[in-house]
């Protein structure tokens, strides 16, 4: 191993935040590095917190990195935030989240933005848990805000998938996409202390009453929480653990963790191949030539992308 | 041209149809034959519909196919319907869809459901465009319910961008994805008999007046309608036209059509690689012994990536 990654097991947080920032660059040194974290890690919970924008889900996750720090466990946070893939967008800076852990150096916090390609945002916040859990945080939270896939894709890098939804959403239930209603192992209604909370949660009981109950043996909770002042945050807490110990005691654990090493392997082959594009665009001179004879359709798409691909492949 | 692409071009129906069934289905000779018909295309009028899931987006998009057929047009419709990436969904079929041009000829809709690879779909829904386009209709209207990026990517398929929201979603503003807000010629507010559409409507005056007014010389038009009814559809109907004039005037029309033809090239060298991904994968055996690898982490995605690579490099 390199001193790089030792150094990085050894709890160096400093170097750990630098090794995301060259993954993020794509530094071919970075993924070396990772290469030799990678079987070293495996043993963080990780816990995903996701629902449509205004439920309170950055409350929310302050709250359970209190309640999981309180157990004297290191907790890593991915915070994953909309930004418009039109104006590259503001991020939500490290420092002005859950500054009550700003002095805690058992709590690390990481944001990556929404920009960029799709597919690539997933892939660069699996590297990102991988890293985390090489520095030894026992509990890494991935908190999604925004675009529907990215809520999805999230599913596939976490054991518990907790989707937050607020009153006063309208139809709240409608607010989450159909395919993050299907990913949900806990369902919360945060804000449960503002009127139209129970409706909130009868529907979310009726959705699951009328898929016939468990889920794969799992018998999805609808938890009421206010963030705010942390009611309910007990049960969440709780609930999260029971999750684990129902992944831990069926076939359930470990299908998942088969999807998650397949969606590794995918999602890096897609990065790949998607930095040989970008190589074989370059050596060709640019798009330019190609985007202007498509645009005056003397050329159409499907023969100047065989053009491209004929770099790529020589 | 092969009598295929000469067929279609006269106006055989059936044969369209087929066509853009051999290109879901990836059939290289179906790429050939759009090769053919791609630079006939272009004079089309392309429309997007598009908002957040229960806003009436398929009735306002039957009624505008009922105004331009009253003005003698031939409508080509592109329904991008949401389904689960986890249960396969159910696709809304293209029969159960606007019955009331069944019996009309010069009206073409075609349903292409979500699953499946992210940025596909867009590709996917530009095939079919360039196909309606050679089969000679004079509007292609494209609407997309559901996942956020899809209605992001539609803003680059055709030329008017309408987003549609309705009353009764809450914060019917916010349930507007942030990225899709920004790529709307045409807000509308359907609905608009309900109570809080005048609020709507408000909300979204705000956000363009914050904006500064006009978008690169567009003053974005915030349009009450009843789909139902067909209130307000003439003045939908004349936005549309006065945007196509405002691109057709500005050099608005020509940035848009140059990032379109970049988008088509990406997309479809982007569909050639993951071809060429999953044929390497085939050709290695499958993905299981991988897999397996990373999954008891004895194996790091980097390097099982770069193994797969070396396959299609090679």
């Amino acid at each position: 191993m390199t001193g790089i990654a030792q150094r990085i097991r050894a709890g160096d947080t400093r170097l750990g935040a630098r090794l995301m920032r060259c993954l993020d660059d794509g530094q071919p040194e970075a993924f070396a590095v990772l290469a030799e974290l990678y079987p070293h890690g495996g043993r963080a919970r990780r816990v995903g917190i996701t629902g449509p924008p205004g439920v309170g889900k950055s409350t929310l996750t302050d709250r359970l990195v209190t309640a999981f720090r309180a157990e004297g466990q290191r907790v890593g946070v991915v915070a994953i935030d909309p930004s418009s893939p039109f104006t590259g967008g503001a991020i939500l800076g490290d420092r002005v989240r859950m500054q009550r852990h700003a002095g805690d150096e058992d709590v690390f916090i990481r944001s990556l933005a929404t920009r960029g390609a799709l597919g690539g945002l997933s892939a660069s916040a699996r590297d990102t848990v991988y890293v985390m859990e090489a520095m030894g945080f026992d509990v890494v939270l991935v908190e999604t805000v925004g675009a529907g896939q990215d809520e999805v894709d999230v599913a596939n890098l976490v054991e518990t998938a907790v989707v937050v939804t607020a009153p006063g959403l309208g139809d709240s239930v409608q607010a989450i996409k159909a395919g993050i209603l299907e990913i949900a192992d806990i369902f919360v209604v945060n804000k449960a202390d503002y009127p139209d909370a129970k409706r909130a949660a009868q529907h979310l009981h009726l959705i699951l009453d009328l898929e016939g109950g468990a889920r794969r043996g799992w018998s999805v909770p609808v938890l009421e929480t206010v963030a705010q002042t942390g009611d309910g945050l007990e049960e969440l807490r709780t609930a999260i653990d029971d999750h684990g110990a129902h992944l831990a005691a069926s076939d359930e654990g470990g299908r998942r963790a088969h999807r998650r090493a397949q969606m590794a392997l995918t999602e890096r082959v897609e990065a790949l191949l998607r930095a040989k594009a970008r190589a074989a665009i370059t050596a060709y001179g640019g798009l330019g030539a190609l985007v202007a004879g498509i645009e005056d359709r003397t050329l159409d798409p499907y023969t100047a992308a065989q053009t491209l691909m004929e770099g790529i492949e020589g």
